[in-house]
């Protein structure tokens, strides 16, 4: 996976370890109870731009990393990101029927079911990283917090709410933001982390650079969602297009209009790539996901 | 909490240093997003036997381990088990509308805020056992391990979803104790190892022992709630009486009948004392503990 190689070519490579990592991580599809664990794989398997894990193996790349350990750590951070999507899509959620272009778990198996899969996958992406046999305990047991902190409801699960509270209602700008850096950003900056830790500790001002990185990404990515949201159709998502504004929630696109939107990306771009001035050329991968999660047309 | 104070006085000590525990550990109440927070505190404070927090401290005890560190533990393996509880309640699962005679959190606040409940207290479950500051990060590594697994699919989950497939058919006693024991027995054997392990490496010899002992407490725990559920009445029990019968689901006391029911009860929790036997005088807190969960009339 060495620089020379082109952004693509990386990308597939890291994607093949992350599939790879999953099955083997995942618990057998044969094994009891099995229909749970079919459930689990239908989830996690097969699908998704994986961004999550790629953050992790670019910035393990920056960190010096092993691989092995990178793509432990990243399945467990797809886990997490899987779940959510689970539960997310279930009707007292966004009551969403398609994902990914696939029938979301509660339309495949049942409501119950979708809960359970949720559930245990959030327990086995916390047991997969406890069971790594190559980080010293010490960064390991960072590595879980880290992880922990940023699906909980100081992250994930906090913006989830701040999100359910604000349908119908007009939010400023600010707390859009907010929102977002919890519900979305907070899993984008854990998995950068996680890949910083996997390779060895990490100063107070290379934290602050990556976190400054995660921060503009994850605002990037969550506005190019709501651009692509008004603009794209459900089959070039491969979820329903629309939604948001039919759900009358607030949006960038809702609040500042697309133009302003599709400025504010950029602008993010460029945000994200200043903020790894510190790491000079070493960081082109993690520079080149930022310029994807902002060009992205899906 | 020494052993020369009476159970009923130590199990009153226990519970109060619990509570502090989770009332420190929980995000306070006013703390962004407050709904999601309030509901938390809701669901775990204030209420329950806290048989697994006290599992924990009888175990800490008798490998010696400190306070604080059973406390954080006993935390986190009750924030699991809580948001088990909310989940269970919830109407794609159990469907039920009262629990320790309160509104479950789904009847007390939405679907959606029961969902994000049980999804961000089991993040905090993992956050706060790998915030311990004091327990040595190989120690607190094998912990987090010992609770994610019991969590999961090859735990409570798997117990669950072995549970949902189980309405309306017949099982056999052996299926009934397999799935009881990932539902109910994997969090309890998890509590009793992570009091042991708060304290000290544990050998092969006592984790069998322990093993022994939670295997015996976890299946009476369950024997026990079934002969409750058919002879007790709701009010007593603080949650719907009669319940398994009219879902038809399988119970010690429909493939048994009452009296062998108890009979076995009491069969386990003598098997549950002698499993402590290697540990001698010491393991009195794990034996009067066996005691409650089969005497128990709640």
């Amino acid at each position: 996976m060495s620089l020379f190689a082109s952004f693509e070519g990386w990308m597939k490579t890291v994607q093949v370890h992350v599939e790879d990592a999953l099955e083997a991580l995942l618990p057998p599809a044969a094994a009891q109870p099995a229909r749970l664990h079919a459930a689990m794989r239908y989830t996690v398997l097969g699908g998704g731009k994986r961004v999550r894990p790629l953050l992790v193996f670019a910035a393990g790349g920056l960190f010096g990393a092993e691989t092995a350990v990178l793509a432990r750590a990243a399945a467990a951070v797809e886990m997490i990101h899987a779940y959510s999507l689970v539960h997310d899509d279930m009707p007292c959620m966004d009551d969403d029927a398609l994902r990914r272009g696939q029938p979301t778990v509660h339309v495949a198996y049942d409501e119950a079911t979708a809960l359970l899969v949720g559930d245990a996958l959030q327990a086995q992406a916390f047991a997969v990283l406890a069971e790594d046999p190559d980080t010293p305990p010490a960064r390991l047991v960072a590595m879980l917090r880290v992880l922990a902190t940023a699906a909980g409801s100081a992250g994930m699960c906090g913006g989830q709410a701040i999100d359910l509270a604000s349908v119908g209602i007009s939010l400023t700008l600010d707390q859009l933001e907010r929102m977002h850096q919890l519900k979305t950003g907070a899993l984008l900056a854990a998995a950068v982390m996680l890949g910083a830790l996997a390779g060895r500790d990490v100063s107070a001002a290379e934290r602050e650079a990556l976190a400054a990185y995660s921060n503009a990404i994850g605002l990037a990515f969550q506005v190019v969602d709501d651009v692509l949201d008004a603009t794209a159709d459900s089959a070039t998502l491969g979820k329903t297009a629309g939604k948001d504004a039919a759900a009358n929630k607030p949006t960038y696109v809702s609040i500042l209009g697309l133009e302003q939107s599709q400025l504010l990306a950029e602008k993010l771009r460029r945000a994200a790539h200043d903020a790894l001035a510190p790491f000079g050329d070493k960081a082109q991968r993690l520079r080149d996901l930022a310029d994807l999660i902002v060009q992205r047309k899906a």
